[in-house]
């Protein structure tokens, strides 16, 4: 059987910067890898940026599930709970994003506690455009309205 | 061989609605369809609204060959040669979208003149959400800005 890589992140707006990684993800883990992608909750948006998504969390998990790449898509916990996400995936390998520092440190956290065989995996960050990330996305958006 | 169904559009960016819409195109085609989309250029798409995609054409395009729902996603004519389009992918079955009226008088035609035997399929609309159309999605954008 082919090992299980774990990701998450928000996926606001899903844009071609986000299908690179999750192929980067899904390929660490090697020939018949399969990749469970968790998604951000609304809830967990608002408390950590200040604001919630565009998208809401239902939309935003749908259109993952959607993807060739993604095997699974899952909400997350509210409070973000790393060990009861990796209970209940038990992944092989964990991709974090080169932003998410504080999921690779809940992350290392958890497999030190209970002595787990998980591998981290930093994803790299793609692309020159301008537009591979949510955020830029945005703010061309407003921009081209103004 | 399962039925070829042909349909096309923006895809500026994708959302869960654009995704339901492919469903029930690829659906209509019955087992074993292919679905085959065309994605509008950003020329087109310039021309026909006054200003460019958020996104550029060959990332729009990519986005949707990522779904497991389409089976190939090609760039079109940036001057909508139907006839054209018609005679690389040879569908069965035309999918037109309810705001898409000028599609489906052009698909028309080029089958009346050509005398082909081609279904053309009306799409429903989806969705009660404020958020199934890339228009509403970048309103709210500059909204939450504001």
């Amino acid at each position: 059987m082919g090992k299980t890589v774990l990701t998450s992140g928000a996926f606001d707006l899903l844009h071609y910067g986000h299908i690179r990684l999750l192929e980067e993800a899904k390929k660490i883990g090697g020939p018949d890898s399969r990749l469970v992608v968790i998604v951000a909750r609304d809830e967990t948006i608002k408390n950590l940026k200040g604001k919630p998504p565009v998208i809401p969390e239902d939309q935003r998990r749908a259109v993952l599930e959607a993807l060739k790449v993604v095997d699974e898509a899952l909400l997350g916990y509210e409070d973000i709970n790393m060990s009861k996400v990796i209970n209940l995936i038990k992944p092989d390998i964990i991709a974090v994003g080169y932003d998410q520092q504080n999921i690779e440190n809940m992350a290392k956290q958890t497999i030190n506690t209970h002595n787990l065989k998980i591998k981290i995996h930093r994803l790299g960050r793609f692309g020159k455009s301008d537009l591979n990330s949510s955020s830029k996305i945005k703010r061309k958006i407003v921009e081209d309205w103004q």
